[in-house]
């Protein structure tokens, strides 16, 4: 395992699977900006890092994420135009940020304990995919001081049904980690010691796959959401076509049909 | 509580909650030419009345809402066009008002009992939330007497999964309150004798958030729904900052690290 | 019964139901070019046949459909282009069959038992409605042989929510019929042994209904998805006016006012 570090974030990787690990437990990984930085710096250098197949956002401490900060928040008030450019700011590069994770060619994997409120929250939306000590729960709470959580609205509405969602933004309710999977927000609900564990295990699972086939795949994924449907056939046609085209796949099929395992250059 | 009253609707202001009730039983609270017009004004006098904050809608007798007036549907055969201009001025007055609910700036919540068909559940499915007695039933089942519900059909597939509202719309088969919260037509299940309780509560917890939070939370909501996700973050972020903006916000910000309830000027 | 024939593909008509059954249990149902034209030229010879009113797609064999033919894939490396043209025409033409099934005017209901694999799960999701046996397996396993399932997907996220798509798409894990039920993939979940009676139930079900008006129905459904909601109000507003100047549909109100089976022409 090799290891890169800063005061907020920490990178492990462990063969092909590049572990984030938020590192701010003191104010619940708040997603400030210099987190927001960190994590988008921290993406930034996957994107072409052909070492990572796989990525796991995790989070150390009693949270996984509250959101964004808010002490810091109230201290852009004393800006000469009462905070507003600051936020404008704030909200811009976190919203980035959250789409990078999907512009990611690698699937991101939220490992996610304690709590994930607010801008957490969406950060759990945002991933790929998304594991949950049992416990977890889930909040979009801003409600509750006089800040509904509008952009964590957005991921959220694009992962789980309206009618759910509008509930816990107007109500601030949380929800616990077995309603988070039933309504689509994660997809495993583990015993917490052994989150990491069964998080690893998702993501080695995937690691092993021919790795352009996913990354082609993940792409096609959020390509086609939202299109109409022939269109999204020609797009996704278009993707199955690049896919066979490569000699690894090639391999696959071959090896496959020969009921033998395949013999990837990219494994 | 006040109350203002016409034939066929009710309304009680109970605090920042006005309960909108159809009272109309004997014809199973049928959305008429009359009710939807009695409705619509409702949802108008609302929109600009500073005092709710929330909004119940609620029916008396054994049924929430039949769909349309069948009867009245049928006398209109009788015109010069065979009813064709009455029915088209009869779905544009309806689905004007279904989406009323989603344009009114307090978020509405259907209080539903006994059976919810057709149009009276495509009502359900236009409110914002819908607490349900046990024992309830839904169904869009026009199809059993040869009327396709089309337009239920436009707030149900917005609601629920595709596959499952095909099959309720081509079977006219009923699902029960526990299904219809599986799929997300409604929030929650109560016992029948605890329903207005029940939907009070809901209903006091958004109530008790800050009013100009809320609004602005639920106008971003239905703005944001159907835009690509980079549209969808650039309004929601706008909102969040002009949210930020409000000095009940500010307040609200404060309250919360000096960990003490905001005192909200518009409480 | 009648019954038609072609080494592939048999068609048995069964009053109004007309039951395709894919009879390639050799290769496990593939899809291959001359499935999918066989597919295509039994829908399109329903089309225009009103004697049908619902059809049932169906298999013979231990899979429902195991997806493309992989082996003729293979073959087709040998082209001059290394087979891109012919996987260009593969993926085309079977993107237009599982549309073909949309845009067909009468419900088709999936009848799904053993596995339905890649295109194979396409086509279940594709369907208008699917019943599947106890012990049905799911899944879009591509990747297992570094071939993502992007034009499965296209058809899987439109039916199942995003992160449980994305998570079948990455891991080529399968999924129990009850999960494809809860996902929204499937219905209904019957026992393997009743897996054709209760799929023939829920058909004729749908058959009693008025055929224009379940016809107009579905094309309303499939036209509406994805538009916003006004503009799906004005198509549905037009096609409940179309539908109420049906003369069976007139008589299916007056039948229903006056407590009595609707005496339709078209039965």
């Amino acid at each position: 395992m090799t290891m890169a570090n800063d005061d907020l974030l920490r990178r492990e990787d462990h063969g092909a699977v590049a572990r984030l690990v938020m590192i701010s437990p003191k104010n619940f990984n708040a997603l400030s900006t210099e987190m927001i930085a960190a994590l988008r710096q921290a993406l930034d250098g996957i994107v072409t890092d052909p070492a990572v197949r796989v990525v796991v956002l995790a989070a150390e401490g009693k949270a996984f994420s509250a959101g964004h900060d808010l002490r810091r928040m109230q201290a852009a008030r004393a800006d000469a135009d009462g905070g507003r450019a600051a936020y404008e700011t704030l909200f811009a590069d976190c919203a980035e940020m959250m789409q990078a994770i999907r512009a990611l060619p690698q699937p991101v994997i939220a490992e996610v304990q304690g709590i994930a409120t607010a801008a957490g929250c969406q950060l759990v939306a945002s991933c790929d995919l998304a594991v949950a000590a049992e416990g977890t729960r889930f909040g979009v709470n801003g409600v509750d001081i006089g800040l509904f959580c509008s952009t964590p609205m957005v991921a959220l509405t694009r992962a789980i049904p309206p009618k759910a969602a509008f509930e816990m933004l107007t109500t601030g309710e949380f929800i616990p980690a077995d309603r988070a999977r039933e309504l689509g927000l994660v997809n495993r609900v583990v015993p917490a010691d052994h989150l990491t564990e069964e998080t690893f295990a998702l993501a080695r699972t995937i690691a092993a796959k021919l790795p352009a086939a996913v990354q082609m795949g993940k792409r096609a994924f959020h390509r086609q959401t939202g299109l109409a449907t022939p269109e999204a056939y020609a797009a996704a046609g278009a993707t199955m076509c690049e896919n066979l085209m490569l000699p690894d796949t090639a391999e696959g099929l071959s090896a496959f049909l020969d009921k033998r395992p395949p013999a990837w250059a990219d494994r």
